[in-house]
């Protein structure tokens, strides 16, 4: 399969030189003796440097330290970390305890990002004890078989990160590199996935192992091939999913570098903010609050529900929404709300029980017949009793800084975080918090990847008369 | 069983005395022997003073004329209105012709509201030409079964009356005579109906004999007694029936004359008007145009369907409606929309095709990646394409009073009416115009009739500190 000259051009500038290679593996080779040295634990290279599938420039290196699975859990984690520690103090690097499934050392060597994580030297991955074991098995996975294929993955890579769908954290709900390299192996390069990707559909199952032994319900499903149970890209979202078949059909279409450009994201200036709020004429309401502690793939989801849940609470309330969007900042966490309605008059109409049924028609009549507050009704409409009363909230501000707030089923950490250190309501200009700049721009300018460089393409282009 | 004292008080003013009822069995015989002298046909008195089961002051004389079923359909249309003619003119009435199924007189004869309406003579109920041919076995049928329930029928019409739901015409959608009469019947009398009536659910099958021959998806279903195909209780609206279940409920427990009291509705004054609008705080939009030539059972229903076709119009440009309804007066039609909201921003959430779909998701980004009007998008949001542009009207008025009122699904004659003389949008107080000042005060007083009673009590009432 002959490669595009855009490719080839891709290809010079992504693909690791020599000298790149072999600092890195210098590097790499001194962990890994240290680490057999010990006598307690093997060492392994394992993620994209293992198998040689890292973009020019990545500073990961993931050495993973397997110990005996006869050691109990504990004292894993306790001779592992003691191990880390060790190691990083004598390569000059301070070490960072961070915490996935179980805690690890992160540190920085010679200007390499590097993880020291302890797990489980299990037979075969069926054996598993923690999650991390796994992940020596995907690498003896792919490091058989992506021969031929380095090429096609880097390229991959690189395409899925311009097209913003390149990660599985929970910010990005993306393809996983794993997931990148499997379905580069299951379509046998890069042209012959993007050719297939353009007719995806949701529910699409890969089991290239032919061995799936778990239904799934997510969008895309791919068998893990080192485990039968496990669907590899469960954390992809299906916005995430349709948006890369989009960036797919657009590569196709026009094939050009601008697909492996990583997407530098439009920033807007206050005039220009101001001229967008007046011409969509919409009212954009923030909510922000102290960021909690735990790490981003807590917090994310936690935001994601709680922008959920006050959708719910504003509509609920008779509010109209368009469009809802939240950003984890450093100190604070921004929940952005662009409503098309946010004043209500007074009167709410308010359903009431089906006539059929005595018991409750009477407690809802004897509840509405003495009401001061009733402009009309009770009154009946196709069986059902109804009552026009006073509402709550005519003012969707006013809601978003009530108390109700905090019951509108927000996640965990932020609802603390909102009745500990309490939390601001911005209106339109005052939305304009200079942290969440980037965010508020790119939620105005929302647009499909393939359609940002439309955009793009169309303004550097003279235009037609 | 024994009556309350109320009822008997009410039976003492609504039953014919005996000067009533010669007086109108005198004009009833001295019609029915000229129609026998003419020869051609047999003259039958029908309806509630065949049954005796008239309300005193009821001035409705229906006067069948039964023609040989073997005449065609044009010379019986012909002959009957002839005869009709005749007979009126000798009692000094003046001949209207109205149309039902065939053509009718009507004229008034010495104060009584007279129907002369020719059918035919039909053996049997199922042998029947045309519906009229029907009433005749009606009268019969009730005329040899009521023996024992006159004043139970009386008191039930009476009641029927003071809550609204008596009439089977297209404004009313409520209890035919003929209607109360079997349910009177099939009850045993006026309580049994109404303790039985609490408890009513929609979808009640009655069959007094047991001889139903075809399945109704009616709220109510009563079987006709002469015609196993036919439900009596066609024309309830679910709406009328449960105000009827709820006016039942409410008799038991306060048993009073107020049960058995024509509603007067309460008409607002102009400020009162005014005051109600500040209040309620939503839009009162009004289109006025020229009432239609044809009778109020065919432009009645085209108004309902223009309501709710308007109603669909607005909300799919994004407009809040709380409540709306109409009202046909002698030279002009009044369609009533209270809007939540009325004015919207320029930007609109536009859904698109989903993405899996190739040949449309191509279209539309055709569409839309050239389109000035964009504010954002297309973006992709679970597998599907939106983009938010901007909206056609902004304001509910401009809507209402553009052409594109007259594309809104409505009733025939209305959009007819609308083309050929146009209509009037007003707003708010503009709304408030002689001809419906009973029907805007309805409007915003809605309550059901039930809660009518009440409230006119409780305002009657000494309030409790």
């Amino acid at each position: 399969l002959s490669r595009l000259p855009c490719e080839e051009e891709v290809l010079s500038h992504i693909k690791p030189e020599t000298g790149e290679y072999t600092r890195i593996w210098k590097v790499a080779k001194e962990l890994l003796s240290v680490v057999d040295e010990s006598g307690i634990a093997k060492g392994m290279v394992v993620g994209s440097i293992a198998r040689d599938t890292w973009v020019s420039g990545d500073r990961d290196l993931d050495v993973f330290m397997l110990f005996d699975p006869s050691l109990p859990r504990e004292e894993l984690e306790e001779q592992g970390l003691s191990l880390a520690r060790g190691i990083t103090t004598r390569f000059g690097g301070v070490p960072q305890e961070k915490y996935a499934e179980h805690p690890y050392i992160n540190t920085n060597i010679v200007g390499l990002d590097v993880d020291l994580v302890p797990c489980y030297a299990v037979e075969s991955a069926s054996a598993i004890i923690s999650a991390v074991d796994r992940t020596p098995f995907h690498t003896r996975y792919i490091t058989e078989k992506i021969n031929g294929l380095v090429d096609d993955v880097l390229l991959f890579k690189q395409f899925s990160k311009a097209g913003g769908v390149y990660g599985s954290d929970q910010m990005t709900e993306g393809f996983a590199g794993y997931l990148c390299e499997l379905l580069v192996l299951h379509y046998g390069g890069f042209r012959p996935l993007v050719e297939a990707a353009v007719r995806w559909h949701a529910g699409l199952v890969i089991d290239i192992e032919n061995h799936q032994a778990k239904e799934f319900s997510d969008p895309l499903v791919v068998i893990d091939p080192v485990d039968p149970r496990r669907n590899v890209a469960a954390s992809l979202s299906v916005t995430r999913m349709f948006e890369f078949v989009e960036f797919c059909r657009g590569y196709l279409s026009a094939p050009s570098e601008l697909f492996f450009q990583p997407h530098e994201p439009r920033v807007l200036g206050f005039p220009a903010f101001q001229e967008a709020l007046s011409e969509r004429g919409t009212a954009l309401y923030a909510i922000t609050c102290k960021t909690p502690g735990e790490i981003p793939d807590i917090v994310v989801p936690q935001l994601r529900r709680s922008v959920a849940g006050i959708t719910a609470l504003l509509e609920r309330n008779g509010f109209v929404i368009n469009r809802a969007d939240s950003s984890m900042g450093e100190e604070k966490c921004m929940l952005l709300f662009e409503l098309l309605v946010d004043h209500l008059p007074a009167l709410k109409r308010h359903s009431g029980p089906p006539v059929w049924n005595p018991v409750n028609a009477e407690k809802y009549l004897k509840k509405y017949i003495q009401n001061e507050s009733v402009f009309s009704g009770p009154y009946i409409e196709d069986g059902n009793y109804y009552v026009e009363i006073r509402r709550r909230w005519q003012d969707a501000g006013a809601l978003l800084a009530s108390r109700d707030l905090t019951n509108a089923s927000l996640g965990k950490h932020i609802e603390r975080s909102m009745k500990v250190h309490g939390w601001d309501v911005l209106k339109n200009e005052d939305c304009w918090q200079e942290a969440f700049v980037p965010f508020i721009s790119t939620f105005l300018e929302h647009r499909s990847p393939l359609m940002r460089i439309q955009k793009a393409r169309e303004s550097a282009e003279p235009q037609n008369p």
